[in-house]
């Protein structure tokens, strides 16, 4: 039987080339090896969303739309979303029964997002509580592993903490602890301007964009700002910002030929940038092109939703069922 | 209609004559005004017992065989098991998220709690946010009226400070503040040693105490400790403990030969003392008898318990539906 892993996504707005080779092309590789459970992440959401969340579930329609147009398969996973699974909140209260909160103020991402964030209030109890909901979103399917990037393993660390108090408890080897998948190095997407691709930098080049949208943001990137004309040699792997987007949409050949061309000052900016932009599309057009399959069937979203959740369900309400029964000694409510 | 009430008791052990005075006398007389939902809170038990649940249930149990003992109607009130109904945990999550953490650490009961159980370690999650599972207990059924003592006001408080905060966020009016039903003074209960009525003081006389540990119980309580000899004049209402009980048991006309009697050295302690057991097992007799006659019909207790959650889940998940809607702002899952 494959090994159970579980993932989830915050619905907080399109996804872009940075969630793509992130995030997605990562799950997709995951997909093949593992019984992966991907869920849409909407109760977290609310921690930083809770002032505005009426836009919340176009974006979760729009996130499992966007998961299933890059590849992700019903078939082999299950895709569904959290709120839809009442079982998280009762685990969530469950847990947070036998969880310190010195453990949740220790925890340097609580710290993080709270000095980064300052314009949003998010010294709430909901928002100290976000490890406790997320070790029930993943001990509740018993996964054994979890795709994590270094910088999240204090978080992922929290979830086996609180799985070993459980066990201390109220049954020894309950719950199996969970392991980090440590994703090799995800590829740096910038964004047009150089910094990080992300939504709230406005740098972003997303999914859905259309073709001229695409086209214009590629060309709008900024490039070696030091080769002013185009008869002046250009240091592509040094300077360039857009390069690191080439680098990832070019064959090796070819990207040999653009690192050559430029440092002679024989490729200008914006033939490169043009070019780069029809390798984007390129790459763009079978998530666009399944995307629209997938919603010219009217329904066909909703069914694989529904779907999703049920499986989900089924695990969750096993799990739950055998943690009361721990938990409390019997059967019980 | 009558407006509806909402209380909870703490399955953490049997009911003692400080429950049945201080709690379950004002109980009977609000089910005759008031449509009265009443829950035994063993999720918040967890915050005290968390180290310790397994003798839940049983006590769960207990004290719905005691609240229908003492003539707490199922045909007038709702009775039911919190954990019975996960509408709770749902929206002690969605509470969590508009609920600052400073509101919590301000609440003064939490400071009291932290400072009186010192030792078992309640700085967990769960018991910081005590209050805003409670304010899901109390909106989740829309109850209008809450008994409290001013002790508990603040709690009460933070209720409508949630109340409010949910209203100004996602839906003017939502939620309707819930107001405090100040019990008139309730009758102090002193243990058999002179302090507060308490299972973990040891001083209690339990309501299912079998007629000899009544007896015994009674016959030891403290009296005059200036009044060594039966032939010294007492002072009954400043000095005798016992007194205490004798005013809650004893009628007006005898209460007053009693005073008179023990003041001139005519009544001696011990007499006395058999009195008041007399008096108090007969008042404990049809609660006894009650008992005697729902535990003799085998699956009485369990079908009265199904019916009440039955008719809270209803309320419950009705609310849940209202919530989701006006906090997604549409239907949702």
């Amino acid at each position: 039987m494959r090994e159970r892993v579980l993932s989830g996504m915050r619905p907080t707005g399109p996804l872009h080339l940075g969630h793509l080779h992130g995030v997605l092309r990562n799950w997709l590789e995951l997909q093949e090896k593992y019984e992966c459970f991907y869920f849409v992440a909407d109760w977290h959401a609310l921690t930083t969303e809770y002032e505005n969340p009426r836009r919340i579930p176009d974006f979760t329609r729009e996130l499992l739309l966007e998961w299933l147009s890059v590849g992700l398969d019903p078939q082999k996973s299950v895709l569904f979303v959290q709120s839809a699974i009442k079982e998280h909140a009762e685990l969530y209260l469950l847990f947070g029964m036998i969880v310190p909160v010195s453990w949740l103020e220790r925890n340097p991402t609580y710290k993080d997002m709270l000095q980064n964030l300052e314009h949003k209030d998010l010294s709430t109890y909901g928002f100290l509580g976000y490890p406790v909901l997320q070790a029930a979103d993943i001990l509740i399917y018993r996964a054994r592993k979890v795709p994590v990037g270094v910088d999240q393993l204090p978080h992922l660390e929290l979830t086996r903490e609180i799985a070993r108090r459980f066990n201390y408890f109220y049954g020894e080897d309950f719950f199996a602890l969970p392991e980090p998948l440590l994703s090799q190095e995800a590829a740096k997407v910038p964004g047009i301007d150089g910094r990080k691709m992300s939504k709230s930098y406005g740098n972003a080049i997303f999914l859905n964009d259309s073709e001229e949208e695409v086209r214009r943001k590629v060309l709008s990137m900024v490039t070696d700002t030091a080769r002013p004309r185009k008869s002046d040699p250009g240091d592509p792997e040094n300077r360039c910002v857009a390069f690191q987007l080439i680098r990832l949409y070019t064959p090796p050949e070819r990207l040999a030929e653009i690192i050559a061309d430029c440092k002679r000052a024989l490729l200008g900016c914006k033939d490169c940038k043009q070019e780069l932009a029809e390798r984007v599309l390129e790459a763009l057009r079978p998530i666009r092109e399944r995307r629209a399959r997938l919603e010219s069937r009217k329904g066909l979203l909703e069914e694989i939703m529904t779907e999703g959740n049920r499986r989900a369900r089924e695990v969750a309400s096993q799990t739950l069922a055998e943690v009361r029964e721990t938990l409390w000694g019997r059967p019980y409510f």
